[in-house]
């Protein structure tokens, strides 16, 4: 039924009253871009209460890591949040940054579309110059306090800053007031942003608190504080001292330029001539390059770059498409890493003693639009994770978490498109969020992330960064599927030994004892029957820092054998590794690729080798990831074949996993490969 | 295995290279909100070349329909794409709006961030003064190609302007070109624009096609002709000449409003007092309330506004989230109205032959941040809809179509929080999207829809909008619910009806046969057992715009019977209905609802009303829709129980559904009316 009477008329009965293009003229106007934010706060994140307190403290925690790793500081952040009442909270986030000069406060605090890293290509949390201007706004909007901004840097005579900051929004210029100079007694140097917001606190899976702990697993080198509303105290430690490398400032690459880009920097170049603004202006362009893009696209390189027409652009771009350009410079990134993601994520969620922490994966370094960019994936597996409901994505774009817009992020939606009942995960009909006890992290790290809105919780679907994520995330679980089988192999393995070893023995007596006969010996019938080598981990742990290795291996063949053994080493161990003084060692290379050779094992015997792992990252070494080479896979168990790509310098791998024919489960992941090179 | 080796150095050892503070503080500099905007194309909707194809001419069609409607003209859109080469599409978008006079189009094409309908609290499509110029701007930047407009007002002696616009992005400012006045022959006023930009075309759920489709769908009063790149020629036909009434600008409502809005009106108000600002300033405020807001507040009502503090701001929003405030007027918005949205689903569905349309529900309107807005929702059920996938959403704003970013949703999020099973749909878990055979119209009209990115793909999920949805959901879910359990129920009927109708007198004749004795008359054995009124609806199509309706009354229960029959009657076929000569017949009112009573019909006989209905809306009317009052709903077969909320004025309910107990299914329903009003 209608719930309202509607006046309809005919178009002709009202037409006397609609207005002329004249009139609807005179209303056109500039809408400030302030005004324009302010009108759409869910845009920069700002929509529900709830949200709003976690944007506010994200922007600030976010740009006190940039400007900690910026300074190279190892990050010191403190959050605390206070409840005035009912809707209206304290925030304070104070760092141990380099400190911002004082004639720089009021805009990088009151002013939108302001700040140091939009034109600048490298990896970046902060980019926009909005997020934190944004907070300030809103904190101002909606309890009518201004924010209030403390600083100092570094400098024996130095002297803080402070001052309160309110944002004319009409002319987006900041409006400050109680400013004053002090000693900041204690503190070298930092920045502390207070503002009082209207807001809501909650626990839970788009929590601060939630936040702070996935800022942590993806920020190792940072220590977090938290001052929750109820005056509980929670400290993410931090979990290594090692600095992510700095990014560094790389020019554009000329991967995925639209003409308009080029036409840009062409009319805007210092250079004399086309060939210098080629080779000079862009990066991974060479001489030889610049040369093969001017014959190509006929293009007179001695022209200024200011005179060059759309035609001959367009003829540069189809050149640039033609000629092989080396990806861009990876040092304007800074990927997690697989062993700091691990690290990372053991740190944060031991708690649920997972069973397994697949190898994470960091692809080597794509361009979308000129932009580079870098995926990386890991996945943690059973233990305490609920395996009755969706597995947990932990998103993340430059080092910071994403915990809204899930439905609309570029992840979730390569994640959803990708069927992991292959990789052992429940999904109805290969498509949607799988089910399983798994948690699912991606980060993506560029110098432009492609966020779906200012608000950067989703990250948009360009094809290219999908196609990567995908690509990460299907050698990831790759990683998961092939513990898994070795986990079902070995428990079959293990009932098959029970049987062979207890029950034929047992079968045997009772028989003689029948029949009146001596008890025979088995021993190399159940060699037999088994024919297998069987490699055997186990880890001593010795504190925080020491794990123990120890690999057994047993020949249950009834020939001699003579093979080897590989293991990737976490790199930041190399220097205390004891594996040189173990009698089977062969060699490591600086990547922490270790080999062993052993030699001459008689049937129905073992030998075992043995090494320490020391310092922060020895607890990332997963023993069961052990290779071998130099015997047919059907008969070994506890490791896999050595993959092709191991590719040890100076070192002739005996037989490669090529020589043997790949079973089923091996055909299958070379199609998945193919598909990948779509 | 790590596919990069990273070099990591500790941070004291790489120290000295890092910036100062004052370093940093060099690089901080203005951003252009163009360059912005171009840097982050994504943001607008610009992300894969098939979604720019689309988005272009989203903005474009908009902006069409919002000029024809300000002018109060029915909308005739022409949209042609012509594809130029591999990647290169050439656009074209002509309406018969009233056009734009010469010196505005330079900048309503080629600046961001500018526009007559941003400041405006009307409901329109375009608000932000950003898509078009984006679409010229992306054209620009992927061909070089400048785009071209073409504009003419009304008037005799009127010309007709040309010119090339592409836009300097450093400054956000037109460059115009070969600019010309010609005599547009055959058009008396309209605008068309034309651009080339890089693109892919589609087929399918996110395609132009779609796009065009759906937008008739919610604009049954626009005619748009398309020409597909292969020259093919699709015109989705106007489905009614009414207008929908034109949204009126009104003054801000001031449900949730924050303090900074207040202050930011005191401080710009025109007002003398503080309580004429209050009552002039705002909607729905009387001097009543204004006296009311000021005595709880204690604040003086004779003070300048401009000199409002910020105590007494918040004093007085305390006060006006104490007093009752009317809710914003509706006539600035402008909601499609259940008719219509039928009457526009059924014009463009009707291939797929669905077995029901659930009556639509137009909710009353609500504001968030002091912006009105009314949500609307339809469900098609059944015939061709594929039955074993997810239910097809087709999401709207202010009659816009939105066709990317369904899982950023509050619409989608609303629909996969919702328990679907309740209503016949299949729902894992009872969450996500349901599956069967089903289309879920949901349109959110509103003078600001908060779109979650200036692309206006998704709602952002503010709770009050969110709840609004849901209920709009319910209502129309409840509608297909009664309507499954009506066919249910008819079909049981049916069953007995066949039973007792041919197998009992077939066991009578049988047994007396077999006994020798003659066949009893079971005619009265049937009636008791049956026990029903039976109403039965048929309905004669009479070419496109007539429809003949007639109700068959079956009286099979043992008494004489008196009751009244009730159907809601689209109102625009009121002057051509003939109920009024219907026996029957006892009244209609301005609505629709119209009422017959059925007086006397003795025992196994029926009765019978006809009508016709006559008009572009007779097709809207489902003859199932008929309601019943003044028996015992137990025996009543084909009718529903009167709604209590049917409310006929000058017409006494003989009885209503209270006096009756309700079953199960509806004691169900009032739980669920009691969830919704939390």
């Amino acid at each position: 039924m209608p719930s309202d009477s509607e006046n309809k008329k005919p178009a002709s009965t009202t037409k006397k009253k609609a207005p002329t293009a004249e009139q609807m003229a005179a209303k056109q106007q500039e809408i400030s871009v302030t005004e324009f934010f302010e009108k759409n706060k869910q845009i920069l994140g700002f929509d529900s209460r709830s949200k709003s307190l976690l944007m506010g403290i994200k922007e600030a925690v976010d740009n006190s890591l940039d400007a900690c790793e910026e300074a190279n500081i190892l990050p010191d952040i403190e959050v605390r949040i206070d409840k005035i009442d009912d809707e209206d909270y304290h925030i304070s986030i104070e760092d141990n940054g380099p400190g911002i000069v004082y004639r720089m406060i009021p805009n990088v605090f009151g002013r939108l579309l302001y700040g140091s890293r939009f034109h600048a290509l490298r990896q970046s949390r902060g980019q926009q110059g909005i997020g934190i201007s944004a907070t300030v706004m809103y904190g101002n909007i909606t309890t009518g306090k201004p924010a209030h901004v403390v600083s100092k840097i570094e400098g024996e005579f130095e002297m803080a800053n402070e001052m309160d900051i309110v944002i004319d929004t009409k002319k987006n210029r900041p409006i400050t007031s109680n400013e004053n100079v002090f000693k900041w007694e204690g503190k070298d140097h930092g920045t502390r942003i207070e503002y009082t917001i209207k807001g809501r606190y909650i626990t839970g899976k788009q929590s601060v608190f939630e936040y702070l702990k996935n800022t942590a697993i993806v920020n190792p080198h940072a220590q977090i504080t938290f001052h929750d509303p109820e005056g509980k105290k929670y400290v993410f430690e931090r979990a290594t001292d090692i600095m992510p490398p700095r990014p560094k400032e790389i020019k554009p690459h000329p991967e995925g330029m639209e003409i308009g880009d080029l036409l840009k920097y062409s009319s805007n170049s210092a250079q004399k001539t086309v060939a210098a603004f080629l080779k000079n202006d862009f990066s991974r362009i060479t001489d030889r390059l610049t040369k093969e893009i001017l014959d190509i696209s006929k293009v007179d390189g001695s022209k200024s770059p200011g005179k060059l027409t759309r035609e001959e652009a367009i003829a540069i771009l189809d050149a640039i498409k033609q000629v092989k350009i080396m990806a861009p410079p990876t040092d304007c990134l800074s990927p997690i890493g697989d062993t700091l993601i691990k690290k990372g994520l053991m740190h944060v969620l031991d708690g649920l003693r997972p069973e397994y922490y697949a190898t994470p994966v960091t692809r080597s370094p794509k361009a979308v639009n000129g932009n580079p960019f870098v995926v990386e994936a890991g996945i943690v597996y059973g233990g305490d994770i609920p395996s009755d409901s969706q597995v947990q994505i932990l998103r993340f774009a430059n080092r910071v978490p994403l915990l809204y817009q899930q439905g609309a992020c570029a992840i979730t939606k390569a994640i959803s498109e990708m069927d992991w009942r292959r990789y052992g995960l429940e999904q109805r009909g290969g498509k949607g969020i799988p089910f399983g006890p798994a948690i699912i992290l991606v980060h993506v790290a560029s110098t432009k992330v492609p966020f779906t809105s200012e608000g950067k919780e989703a990250v948009a679907g360009f094809p290219e960064l999908q196609s990567e994520i995908g690509l990460a995330l299907r050698l990831c679980a790759r990683n998961l599927k092939s513990h898994l089988n070795k986990m079902e192999r070995k428990n079959k393995t293990h009932a098959k030994f029970e049987i062979v070893q207890e029950i034929l023995p047992d079968m045997a007596k009772k028989a003689a004892e029948h029949l009146g006969r001596p008890v025979p010996n088995l021993d190399r019938t159940i060699t037999r029957i088994m024919n297998v080598v069987w490699i055997e981990p186990s880890v001593k742990k010795d504190g925080k820092s020491k794990r123990t290795v120890t690999y057994t291996v047993y020949n249950y063949t009834s020939t001699v054998r003579t093979f080897r053994l590989h293991a990737q080493l976490p790199k930041e161990c190399l220097k205390d590794l004891s594996v040189y003084s173990s009698p089977y060692f062969l060699d490591i290379n600086d990547e922490g690729k270790a080999n062993w050779e052993i030699k001459d094992i008689q049937p129905s015997t073992n030998v075992s080798i043995t090494f320490d792992l020391t310092g922060d990252m020895a607890d990332t070494f997963d023993a069961d990831d052990i290779y071998f080479s130099g015997l047919n896979p059907v008969m070994v168990m506890g490791a896999e074949m050595l993959p092709g790509d191991w590719g040890i310098k100076g070192m002739e791998i005996v037989e490669s996993a090529d020589d043997y024919v790949a079973d089923d489960d091996e055909k299958e992941e070379e199609e998945d490969e193919d598909l990948d090179d779509e």
